[in-house]
């Protein structure tokens, strides 16, 4: 490849290093949801991932992937939500410090969760200027390493090593679907369907109220979001620099679903498969619901990315 | 045996007779589970079963032990809760129609799912009385034969599969709970393990609000519940007649669990295991916590009984 894309070899060597430290995750069907849209679904259970959600996998390599030296000084990150757990969770495991800097808003329950993995936790008022500068602080006092939670190579070789194993675990697929918020899983899907299962499509699944992937796409450059609202939580984020040109490159598709039918397509998995997933793991079911007459008596897999949920806030 | 208890062979045949036609369910691990209770916990996924509940195993084997000529009549039971849709389902494969008196007061999501399956529902006013007088005429009128929820050694062969598949799953089992409300899957279970693992011991979860097992277990005699109370909707009615003995024979205890503790465990398997189960699931559960220090580094098994719950009435 002429570009520094991560390569075949980079993705089964992530896959190799992280394997002891994560779940393969089961890959689960139902036959009432397969009824009910005219094709086979495989959903790929990263809600049963170590801390609920795919993002351990990328966090995981990333740590792997530091020198002696800079295991020393341990890693940074600024995030209130799943990635923060992943980096606090793969530097306990792997005996090194790790620094969270988090905004003042953030859910006590997520804050105690970081901190019970051992993380230093830095709070900061809650807009992204603060968090930044909080971060770059931490930097400089401490030397930790900061791991950016998708615009980053070893990141997406480890979101990548879902789709590899999803596609290890079944038939030939004919499509494969994961949400985009930053492009981490997305770009890491694209790239393993490319290597591993050339002939399996990759279709992406957006929020219309965070569709800056969507309209990046269609325009062929970068456009970041402006004041990004949906219940997808996790797919606020803007797309990364790196993820871009892998996702223009290996993504067919980029499907927009409104929150009532993310909230919509939630409610059939709970209720149908009996499984917890949070608003944006449902985002590419809500999207192929949408696009199911085009791929009548096929193959479709899913990632199902997590499911980390406020139980008390659900939106049922 | 000296009693007309179900045998080995019964069970046995049971199984061999309704594989075909529900799921082998998954045993799953939590690891922080496990940290939490200082055991190891095996948790057998029934919420994955067919219609969301183990009910239909019983239901299954009650269908398949028809003569051809009561297949022609069909099947009848009243039920506002899982033994309606298993006796609906299982009638549906089994291509025999099917007869449900349901209360008036029934959610009309349940009365659609039992109409869904192609049975014939007969509405009533919402008390006992009412429900077996519409069972009666409808009986009468059809000459379909009553399917009893639990009182019937035909469900408790069927509802006796769950525990002798987890007994198949797993290596030795120090304990297996199963929750108890008429008696059908606990008196199934004590003789699984009775036959397949006679040294794991058989302890029984039970709400406070409905503890009619607890009370007979103790006084030697069946003392049915008056107005039982318990967010644990699947556990309200007493334990029957034929369920009672072999409970009191091959039940080592039954421990009994606040509406508080029931829904404080509901929400660990939740968060925990990612994993939707109802209330009544829960019981086993919550009353392991109450334990766990009689069972600190050994091997328990838990059989989660469903997962049906209205996602509008959670109780987080």
């Amino acid at each position: 490849m002429e570009n520094n894309f991560p390569s075949r070899e980079d993705i089964n060597n992530a896959h190799q290093q992280i394997s002891p430290f994560i779940h393969c995750t089961p890959v689960l069907k139902s036959s009432a949801i397969n009824e009910m849209l005219g094709l086979e679904v495989f959903f790929k259970c990263e809600n049963f991932q170590k801390i609920g959600a795919f993002k351990i996998r990328g966090a995981t390599n990333a740590v792997l992937k530091l020198s002696e030296e800079e295991k020393k000084y341990g890693i940074a990150t600024h995030s209130s939500g799943n990635h923060a757990q992943a980096i606090a969770y793969s530097a306990k495991v792997n005996h090194i410090p790790a620094y969270i800097v988090m905004p003042k808003t953030a859910p006590k329950v997520k804050v105690n969760a970081v901190k019970g993995y051992g993380a230093k936790v830095v709070m900061c008022e809650p807009n992204l200027q603060a968090r930044e500068e909080g971060l770059k602080k931490v930097v400089e006092d401490t030397g930790a390493r900061f791991i950016h939670p998708y615009n980053d190579y070893e990141i997406i070789s480890g979101q990548a090593t879902a789709a590899k194993e999803l596609i290890e675990q079944t038939d030939v697929l004919h499509i494969i679907m994961a949400p985009v918020g930053g492009g981490g899983l997305l770009a890491g899907t694209a790239l393993s369907a490319h290597y591993f299962s050339p002939q399996t499509k990759v279709i992406a699944g957006e929020p219309k109220g965070a569709d800056d992937a969507y309209q990046s796409f269609k325009a062929g450059s970068l456009i970041p979001s402006d004041k990004p609202n949906t219940i997808a939580d996790g797919l606020l984020t803007s797309v990364g620099e790196k993820n871009f040109p892998i996702i223009q490159k290996f993504v067919e598709d980029i499907i927009t679903v409104s929150d009532e039918e993310i909230v919509a397509a939630m409610r059939i998995i709970w209720e149908r498969m009996k499984i917890i997933i949070e608003p944006s793991s449902a985002v590419p079911f809500a999207s192929l619901i949408k696009i199911k007459e085009n791929f009548q008596g096929q193959k479709a897999g899913i990632i199902l990315s997590g499911g980390n949920v406020d139980l008390g806030k659900l939106p049922f």
